[in-house]
């Protein structure tokens, strides 16, 4: 069977839903459009065959869904971080080659024969563990949120950047495989040295941050895992290759990339990246530390100022993320009016632990000014904060762990800008 | 803290898991490792910043992780297919640039802006989309498996191709985000016509092939979407970019790319890509005809041909997936003597509707020959069959729609081989 269009369809049809038609006044009739009535090139010719992509990359069209730097955040990209392009992405699993970076002294690249896991300290029977032995440990797969404890960190004092990639991109969300990391302290006889109550671990990467940061040994227990896999595949060079720590819900710094070694220790090591840095300085000049979970929080990716509305009017979608350390997403609330009315969103699916949770609102839009807020609520209740009732608690000296309502002011031009409301 | 090896660790670590150690006799010292005893470059200068990757790619370690084409198969890879890496993947998620191809007449550019879809025929109002239309109607997220109704078909004969990657690699399994096709059809006016009893709706794509399709109309409003998101961003050019129908658990041929129109009819139209294509020749010569679901099935990913053991015995992961287009995997057994005694293996999530399950089967390997095979079991109760009971019932003509059970034999040395038993 051939194409062929019916003179029926040509005649009755305009533009899609007719209801949008009526408000936008871009109806255009399927018999005047050229996409319709002729035939185009892309049908009378080969495309590609299998070889061109033995790996593929996104098609030319999308090249600016990319990760993107924001020059003056750091001295240099070596010890700097880039976005995810949440603003273009849609459903829940991001992409690798997409999802944000981090790094304090540059992505290694480490051969998986070159790698080793050493733990020791307060465990009977040290061990060296090659990529190779790792395979051979029961492994499990999990979806996890991984967020940067400084992802909207610039918003602190005020509406700073311009889009929900470089205010809340400092996250993503991958299916995770491998070893539990209790699987392996217990190998190495983990609670020969007695009591665990009060121990921790220190864990560090290959790199030459080491980027070492101590862990509770509570949390070490519960659900961390040694990772190898995101989404099926070996970790992206960027995101660790061949192995990273993967601390559920916690802060993405504790997340070590290209883990080299874990010991076992009765005191946390208090290092830099836990003191000076990863601490949230309060109002008086003291500062909160061991503030690794990171509460539950959302965004609305599009309409945002980087996904502006392309209609007059009528039917949209609202749509965004939401997430929580301490658990799953129960419910997400929207409004419009800057959080003085709400309307409780669709969940895609139901709120998963520790992972993130896309929502929906299908409205119409009147083709006026919006404020647009979204307001995320976890399994323990907890409700996120408007920033002022963040200020009100921290100060305006933190630079990390900012959870609050962000607003987005929709322009009649459908155009979208970072603003605040009090 | 800088990078310290505890010495007492260094005196008491052995390799990891000394457990292995014995069996294999590959233990090391890890006082005599220079990966550990020596400073080692990655941890000596910086790596790269984040301006490297825009859009990422796997390491170079991992370049043989990519889909391969067999080149006997067609006779040109514009209508040829190539195969996901199921062999070295874990999890269940697909990343899109490894995920398999077919085409029928290659993959052609389409930009959004250019992208129409028309729904017309016995619909009250045939309508005409744009891209931007169909990001107006409310999206769902589903993950789902797509599995080319030839997969794994070279084995009717016999052990053909030596590796999981080209005996089953012809699947994918991705997040996807779209439109519900009955959200379309119900625009345009579906049921205006009358009794949707025994309707049919016609698919097809905007490639040169338009690979069109027949779908009932119950198939069509149950679960079908229009979707233009896969594992959260935008479809890849060899998907189907910008649009493409997602036909949850029936054969991928189905899944038609590039979609450009829907045509709602009182009869199928009998195309090509399913009367003298998709079809199963009996042993009779006669045909089977409209076999659109893919029965349960399984393989396992490691060890297999491409994935050998690397070690001489002692703890070893079986792991592989699972799938059934009829609804979620239950139970998967995993047997190590040729299908005479049989282990459940563990599931790593529990199943979920005509998605990717994968299960794993942790155990201790004595060095000798096995005869690995998996058996899936789905929530209707059936269980996946034996190659020989699909011959039984279908004879040897058949090249589509074989689900048989598959066997590995692994020899002592951990090398693996595609082999039959009776």
């Amino acid at each position: 069977m051939s194409y062929r269009t019916s003179r029926r369809a040509l005649l009755k049809g305009g533009m899609a839903a007719g209801a949008f038609a009526a408000t936008t006044g871009t109806a255009r009739a399927a018999e005047s459009d050229p996409l319709i009535t002729e035939p185009q090139f892309w049908a009378q010719g080969f495309g590609d065959g299998v070889d061109a992509t033995p790996y593929g990359l996104p098609i030319e069209f999308e090249s600016d869904v990319i990760r993107r730097n924001v020059e003056w955040l750091t001295a240099d990209t070596i010890s700097s971080i880039n976005f995810t392009p949440i603003h273009a992405l849609d459903g829940t699993i991001t992409p690798q080659g997409c999802a944000f970076e981090r790094h304090h002294s540059g992505a290694i690249e480490l051969r998986k024969d070159d790698y080793r896991l050493m733990i020791n300290g307060l465990v009977d029977k040290p061990l060296v563990f090659t990529y190779d032995d790792l395979e051979r440990f029961p492994r499990e797969n999990h979806v996890y949120f991984c967020e940067c404890a400084a992802n909207s960190g610039m918003e602190w004092a005020g509406a700073q950047l311009n889009g929900a990639q470089f205010t809340h991109g400092m996250i993503h969300n991958m299916e995770y495989t491998g070893v539990p990391l209790k699987t392996l302290l217990t190998e190495a006889g983990l609670g020969a040295a007695g009591d665990l109550a009060g121990k921790w671990v220190y864990v560090e990467g290959a790199d030459a941050s080491s980027n070492g940061r101590s862990i509770p040994m509570e949390k070490a227990l519960e659900d961390c895992l040694v990772a190898f896999k995101a989404n099926g595949e070996a970790l992206r060079k960027e995101h660790g290759y061949p192995v990273r720590l993967v601390v559920p819900g916690w802060e993405g710094n504790m997340w070590v990339k290209w883990l080299r070694r874990i010991e076992v220790m009765d005191a946390p090591v208090e290092a830099r990246e836990e003191t000076s840095k990863y601490t949230d300085t309060l109002a008086d000049g003291t500062s909160r530390k061991w503030t690794w979970v990171m509460d539950a929080k959302s965004v609305i990716t599009s309409p945002s100022p980087q996904s502006p509305i392309t209609h007059g009017g009528g039917p949209l979608v609202i749509s965004g993320l939401a997430w929580s350390g301490h658990g799953a997403i129960t419910r997400v609330d929207v409004s419009k009016d800057g959080g003085k009315t709400w309307q409780t969103a669709r969940l895609a699916r139901p709120g998963e632990k520790r992972a993130l949770t896309r929502f929906y609102l299908d409205t119409d839009w009147d083709g006026q000014e919006m404020l647009l807020q979204s307001r995320a609520i976890d399994d323990t209740g907890y409700v996120q904060p408007t920033k002022d009732q963040l200020r009100e608690v921290r100060g305006l000296n933190s630079i990390y762990h900012n959870n609050g309502i962000q607003t987005w002011l929709v322009n009649p031009d459908g155009k979208a800008e970072n603003v605040e409301v009090s």
